[in-house]
């Protein structure tokens, strides 16, 4: 039997969260969150071999590293966290509002405003386009929407880091507001007329996606400027909602490289 | 107590598969597979009221329809599935080739090709966004890939029943045999020289995208004609695959529409 390795609390558990602050696990959420300085994390557990980068970055953020037992830590996670051997207890990241998302952002900008959308995996991957194509913010609605835990920040593959999630208290208070910011807003329907690809998208745009199945309310897609369909066939004229929003936010990156 | 109406068997208990029969289940999966004539379906189980529009599918198609019990239910399927109060018993539909699955269809054609992506929620919004536009098939490696089942019908919102997802034994035989039909054969690769949308798509095409986390392998890469990236930034260079393939038929549905 090998000794004087770390050890793990075989007998002991791990709190699900702790006085605010909350699990994310998967390396790369656990990198994005350690190297983020907004981050105040309180403690990485690691089961077996640490990976160095992860090592070097939770050096450099001062947090504490515990090795970890594999069952342990699988009772304080979801059950189907694919957790990848680590795991970091942290706080939530400040909210900001839409404003400050906006600020300093260069022009054209885009936002993603989802109503109603409360699958975490949808969220995170949406959060995961927006930065991949550089969007200001994804815009959400406070009371209906996951919080910024574990399962959405996996999803998010690290963009929860990148892109800031501004819940608001009234979505269509918010579209008035951008409409005053300046931004053209387009509400993703699949009975609209207009085709996205039609559309000059070289300037401010808010791009508003409803739920699964029931799609845009009625009152959010009237406080909008232009409803846009996707070019789908009508065997099957929706698309998952995260995958409607990266179209839309490629449409918007390949509008301005032109 | 109400007397004479449908019963459930709350003491029952429902096999989770029969003699090669798997549950579907959600409404819009569980109504696609009922109208489809190529299904062979066992029984529909309800809990609480029926949809008419299901009751007239499954009338159409021959089904039985029993009253269930919903915690009876809930343990036949998986702890997570969301079954919206309908699961049908049913036999997988007969497994097309790529030759089959091409036949007919008028050009530009366009498939997925997926190397070791394994995700039933990823696959089934591949195949709800190749249905929505237009492909004609999601190529996939026999081996790794998930069963044609509950999670990845439910994922996929009746595109089970629209695209043929062709299991084939070699990925890379696979694509020699696309470049002999004619598809230009794109590889996604977030390290790629050229961007998406500078390519004409205006052609049959084959869009070949690798697993979450690893990409494509090399072997798959240097089979395709061309290495493809999206505009992503560096701080979020890669999409999620779901998204990354409803990119890349969005803009092959576009290419063909100018």
């Amino acid at each position: 039997m090998r000794r004087g390795g770390r050890r793990g609390r075989p007998s002991g558990e791990y709190p699900k969260h702790d006085e605010g602050a909350v699990w994310l696990w998967g390396t790369h959420a656990v990198k994005a969150a350690l190297a983020n300085p907004a981050r105040r994390s309180r403690k990485l557990l690691v089961v077996g071999a640490l990976d160095p980068a992860i090592q070097s970055l939770a050096g450099r953020a001062k947090v504490a590293v515990e090795a970890a037992d594999a069952a342990a830590l699988g009772r304080a996670l979801p059950r189907d966290a694919v957790h990848q051997g680590v795991a970091l207890l942290t706080h939530p990241l400040d909210e900001l509002d839409i404003h400050d998302a906006i600020e300093g952002a260069a022009p054209p900008r885009r936002l993603v405003v989802l109503d109603q959308v409360t699958d975490p995996h949808n969220l995170g991957a949406i959060l995961r386009s927006a930065a991949a194509f550089g969007a200001c913010a994804v815009v959400v609605h406070e009371r209906s929407t996951p919080p910024a835990g574990g399962v959405l920040a996996k999803a998010a593959s690290g963009a929860l880091e990148v892109v800031p999630l501004v819940r608001v208290v009234n979505i269509s208070r918010t579209l008035d507001e951008l409409a005053e910011l300046g931004f053209l807003r387009l509400a993703f329907a699949e009975e609209a007329a207009e085709s996205l690809e039609t559309l000059d998208l070289d300037r401010d745009v808010a791009l508003v996606l409803g739920a699964e199945g029931e799609g845009l309310r009625r009152l959010t897609r009237e406080k909008c400027d232009v409803s846009v369909r996707l070019p789908t066939a009508p065997a099957m004229p929706s698309l998952n909602v995260s995958n409607a929003a990266a179209v839309g936010l490629y449409a918007c990156a390949v509008a301005r490289r032109q």
